[in-house]
């Protein structure tokens, strides 16, 4: 249950600065669906415009990571952050772009291993090697 | 400043337990150097010896996920959970296995930007879609 | 579903030192209604009671903040917290004392903004400028 | 100690893109100061770009809420997130803005008392009140 | 609703090595009980055999901590996580373990009041005294 | 480098309601010794004494749990919180009460494993399984 409302297409209908962000949506991704997060940040058009842009910019766009590297990254902060709907949303986008079942399986035993060895390391305090720090 | 003794080189030749898994980091990764966190759960021989085999299995034994790809996640999470020893050590790791700038670079404006999208759909509650559910 | 039994009305009238905070909070807040938080606590009666005087003196005494900022600093905790719960209570608590929906969105949007520097500024481990340190 | 390079003026002067926002945040602000998340951000100039775009909207632009409610509300989430650049620099930022040091603990107080209540709800998994969903 | 698949006892039937360490559980347990958590990650065996042999070790072998403290700690830290799956399975295996109502109640205050003093520490970013380094 | 002032006991004794916690502490604690977060807390005389009187209820008074149980729960929050004032204050308290190195590493074991299902459990999103709830 959202604490904000979730804009259905006849309300972006009325709602230019909105409508917009949604059309784009559609043409760019090549299809209608237009999921919750955008329906809920529609009550800010600025918002929405700024943070699809964003995520275009990084998810979507040139870059030196490779696509699905991208979307297990987002997951993995997801994750480790809590939060449900990303980490839905994301493994559905990881699908798509060609996540395998052994690659999934493989990504959950890293973040659960990384977070083991961050709540040893955050519990004893350990302080950083200095070979870590060379070259900065 | 840790809340347990690190153990030196010397402390590790009385104890055949540590002495024998330190021996086995130097062995595998080809060096001398034995970093903080391995030092610091010295203290418990059973759970050193535990977490650097689930470390080498998961991170450094065969897996869908390139050396690479798994380091990235690893900092990732890290990042997430705020933990400032991994963050570094994971990314002295990443160098090692060929991260460049860019690369890196890209993974931290991905780390900043889910974080962004997790705390505004966290704030909100966005409900599922449902489409991110199918074939579940 | 709750780890701990929510009371009933007729259960806290047989506990008079819970039965004596569920009076007050309707005396204060002049209404009938006792929320779910106050039922799980009721359980531990000096917890209740030690909690519900806290957020009296805090969220509803004096003090240098006005009612509607104090709710706004409570939603955006809540959020980085994580905690649905307290997300939805203090959304409605706000509402209550005059949070417009523009209000809302913009709150959302430093919630989201402050995550994301968050964290780029932990990933890459930012040193804390002098110039912050002024005057401490 | 980052885990990035940290820019100087000098290396700035030679990248048009990052001497470009530099040079911005200077006119802006109406000061010399460049802080350390603005030079480690420049390694990646269009981020550096998009991230101070962001923040100047966010916390500079028109918007519902007043500068200084929205440097509270900062604070309060670097603070839940354990970010303590972020904690720093927005309460220097608050305090330019007008934060008294009554309004600095108060602020304090509601952080500390809305992470109590946050973790006992966690603790407990306390339902959702039906009487918060009203309207939605 | 799972992010992967929950395996049920017929198609561990036909993965000897998920129906080994399911038929294990139900040995060490006495049990014919397998939660859900080791029915998603049968969908990685390596990683369920691991998983589960940590926790025999740590929560059941022998050790400096009781049985009932182990899971006292294990529900503290699945609160401050957020994990509302293991807020719920270790709170009933803190019960079979003989947790008392006072005892979980009491627990949950202090989790209430470590969480509140956490994040007053963070936000004001109190130095460790050196009275707390003595000795190490 | 805390963002409050931290009081000394010369501006204690001109502020009577600082001072009289200042005492009571010494007094209860049979040491002359204030911590860091006290002499934060003191910039709000109202928020230190409720909180130090928060503190002696739940970690000195009467309770279902023994004082050293209480210290390690409070130490296991405060790891998961990545609070390193806290890690160290607890840490320190708790060998007061009598834990021994084998406890401290026992505790530092189950953090750890529990980080590492909590992390799990949250991105595979592990429904409750249904005998988790029997009784409520």
């Amino acid at each position: 249950m959202a604490t904000v409302r979730l804009w259905t297409d006849d309300e972006a209908e009325n709602e230019p600065a909105v409508k917009g962000v949604f059309d784009d949506l559609r043409r760019v991704r090549r299809s209608d669906f237009v999921n919750n997060f955008c329906r809920a940040l529609a009550n800010d058009a600025t918002n929405l415009k700024r943070t699809s842009e964003s995520l275009r910019t990084i998810m979507g766009g040139d870059g030196a990571l490779d696509p699905l590297t991208r979307e297990l990254i987002y997951i993995a902060v997801s994750a480790a952050n809590g939060c449900s709907y990303c980490i839905h949303s994301h493994a559905a986008a990881a699908k798509q772009r060609g996540m395998t079942e052994a690659q999934y399986m493989h990504l959950l035993a890293i973040v659960g291993t990384a977070s083991e060895t961050n709540a040893l390391v955050t519990a004893m305090q350990v302080p950083v090697d200095s070979e870590f720090l060379v070259g900065e």
